[in-house]
């Protein structure tokens, strides 16, 4: 590291607070970028500006979009009378991409997990509660992720639904345990999808 | 990749574009850096701007510096009497970090690769040869990589430099045949720099 001008052990440094980007791989990055051209540099550079300017929450679901509404609560082909919940919104791209799914989304941004001090008030559960109206919605469909904090958070808002006249299902097992979304193939999302159980 | 919004498509797109960054992983950087803290991100986009604008070469070696001439070669107390020849920056990095070398250095900014088209005049071989005064210099250490590229470069600069009153030297193996100076142990260069052999 020492032996590298301090702007590009600065850049280095800085690359390593990506996830999963440790000392190596930001020392290949970093002289990679140093020697790419110009017009790829700029590409990222603006890039990471235009996403921090333009990309914000749907005020409806919290999908991330650049307008009011995200694409899927303006679409009229959505059945907006099921609603899935999941954790993030790359597990709402993972279970787009298996075509399975015409209703819309929640997304709570996180996952009930006491040891990290993330409680209810902290995800958008009662933003969820709030949708929650039999007039609209006939079945919501908990797709937290199968991990021992998605499991604890689909239980916590069955809970506090179940009083409701709405059915509340759970997705299959089916994506393995303790899985992230996106690691699984669009078939098993749509078995998972296909197979759900009232919880 | 639909299923997000179109400034955070263009944003994975371009981190693709670095190497070994694909989908997947590119979607999850993206995702990080939409979230991550202000100064961190900034960080980052300052120090690929700086880096491109302060980090130029040394006139001397070639060694990435933010002056002239590099720490390395403005350091009075390395013998500028051996001069150990590298492909790559990052070889040189790897060198001074294993603490047995106490001359300067070559950067050669590649090796011969006819399949290609990288010649003689495409590398700083020329710059090295102007450098060779046997008045000042008594050793030069060819240690570029031990593949196939690596020993054809050594080969070739050797008979263009053997009629000189010069020791030619080629780092010992030790070095992993095949292998990237940057992931040999510290100790391993020490040996192959310790047991260098007349080539």
């Amino acid at each position: 590291m020492n032996h590298y001008p301090p702007a590009l052990v600065k850049l280095i440094r800085s690359l390593c607070t990506l996830p999963g980007i440790g000392q190596k791989t930001s020392e290949r990055l970093s002289l990679h970028l140093l020697h790419a051209p110009e017009h790829e540099v700029s590409a990222i550079v603006s890039g990471i500006a235009d996403v921090k300017k333009k990309v914000r929450v749907c005020s409806l679901c919290f999908n991330l979009t650049q307008e009011e509404r995200c694409r899927i609560c303006q679409d009229p082909r959505r059945d907006m009378s099921v609603i899935c919940v999941v954790e993030s919104p790359a597990d709402l791209a993972a279970i787009e991409k298996a075509q399975v799914y015409s209703g819309v989304y929640h997304i709570l941004g996180g996952a009930l997990s006491p040891i990290d001090g993330i409680g209810p008030s902290d995800i958008r559960i009662a933003e969820l509660v709030k949708r929650a109206d039999p007039h609209v919605v006939q079945e919501i469909i908990l797709a937290t992720r199968t991990t021992v904090e998605g499991q604890a958070t689909a239980s916590y808002i069955q809970t506090h639904l179940k009083q409701l006249p709405i059915r509340i299902s759970r997705i299959a097992s089916g994506v393995p345990m303790g899985g992230d979304f996106q690691y699984v193939d669009s078939l098993t999302i749509g078995q998972a999808m296909e197979r759900r159980s009232d919880f």
